[in-house]
């Protein structure tokens, strides 16, 4: 079976799709073989997906996970769901910082994506349109370029130090860039870690019932 | 003199005029009587404003200021002209961090206005488009609204809070609601009072020439 498993993350700017242990990125929905199982946050590329793939199935329904927060993002939860402790970062269109405590969900913070921020600045003034620069949080911006990179990369950086001192875990497009600020382990399939745990648990209550 | 001095700060959404130890806040620009002493972030606000007020005069070619930051916007210059030492936050469409020491700019951060992240995680997803709320940062949140607001107004804090703990004063539209969170002086004229300390050094240094 796991062969054939294929795993789609549906984002709000991409398709991340899960295929015999590669990760591809796509921005356009593609047509899949196998045993497809997704999650979305984006309803409108989820019709498109599922235009294509009509058998693919909604992880969403079957998935178990403790939190008290309202309303948590399918695609947090599967991010958070294989970390029994730690700081969990998901660096896409949206930056979500996520705590988790003995397999419980803890609450979590959402920031703009590095993007995002880069978006927010060029429409503050076109003075401050200009590509992030790499910084230093020891030594205070003496320039544009390093201002906003501080004020962004360094805002996201701070937000996560401030929180318990647990290991971090990032995932996600900015991930392996943030991760040299803030330290921790970088898993690029994080999200998917937990779509296939939420599968095992499934298929293992269904023997279960029988 | 005195009475008749008008000042006006030129933003990138607002014009901001001092004029009888009262503060204007306007849209467009205004056509104003007495001795007209302006500063601008804005070229093309400033060529509108200037074709009412011709004979305005620009205090960015008198001002002195310490500094080694390449490119400081003339508002900035002026919000920290006035502070010996401390942290300088004025949160208008942008949001800068300035940090004063004995007179002398050491640098400066820049962060999106509260406006422009509201806008900017509208433009990532309709689910993240609401209003901020007010949040307590000893919790994590437990729903969008408390995680945006903390995703934002709370990475100001982290920011202001992560700098030399020296005393903050705050200025711009959404200083006093910032100053809540990271205490500090909210000083309504801190540009302004800037922008008078320009022109008595001029006066000074044009009575010492003679």
């Amino acid at each position: 079976m796991e062969n054939f498993l294929v795993l789609v993350d549906i984002g709000n700017s991409r398709f991340h799709i899960f295929k015999n242990g590669e990760i591809i990125h796509s921005l356009k929905p593609l047509k899949l073989d196998g045993d497809v199982f997704y999650i979305s946050v984006n309803e409108k590329r989820e019709k498109e997906f599922l235009a294509l793939n009509p058998k693919a199935i909604n992880l969403a329904k079957f998935v178990k996970f403790d939190t008290s927060y309202k309303g948590l993002g399918i695609d947090r939860i599967m991010a958070c769901k294989s970390v029994e402790s730690g700081v969990v970062v998901d660096a896409g269109s949206a930056i979500t910082i996520d705590v988790m405590d003995n397999f419980r969900h803890l609450g979590g913070i959402i920031m703009p994506g590095l993007r995002a921020f880069r978006e927010a600045f060029a429409k503050i003034s076109p003075k401050l349109d200009m590509e992030f620069t790499k910084i230093d949080l020891l030594t205070l911006p003496t320039s544009t370029k390093e201002a906003i990179s501080y004020g962004s990369i360094g805002a996201v950086v701070r937000v996560i130090e401030s929180l318990d001192d647990k290991k971090i875990y990032l995932t996600g497009g900015d991930g392996k860039f943030l991760q040299e600020y803030v330290g921790g382990e970088f898993i690029e399939d994080l999200v998917f870690r937990g779509m296939i745990k939420t599968i095992k648990e499934e298929y293992e209550n269904s023997f279960a019932k029988r």
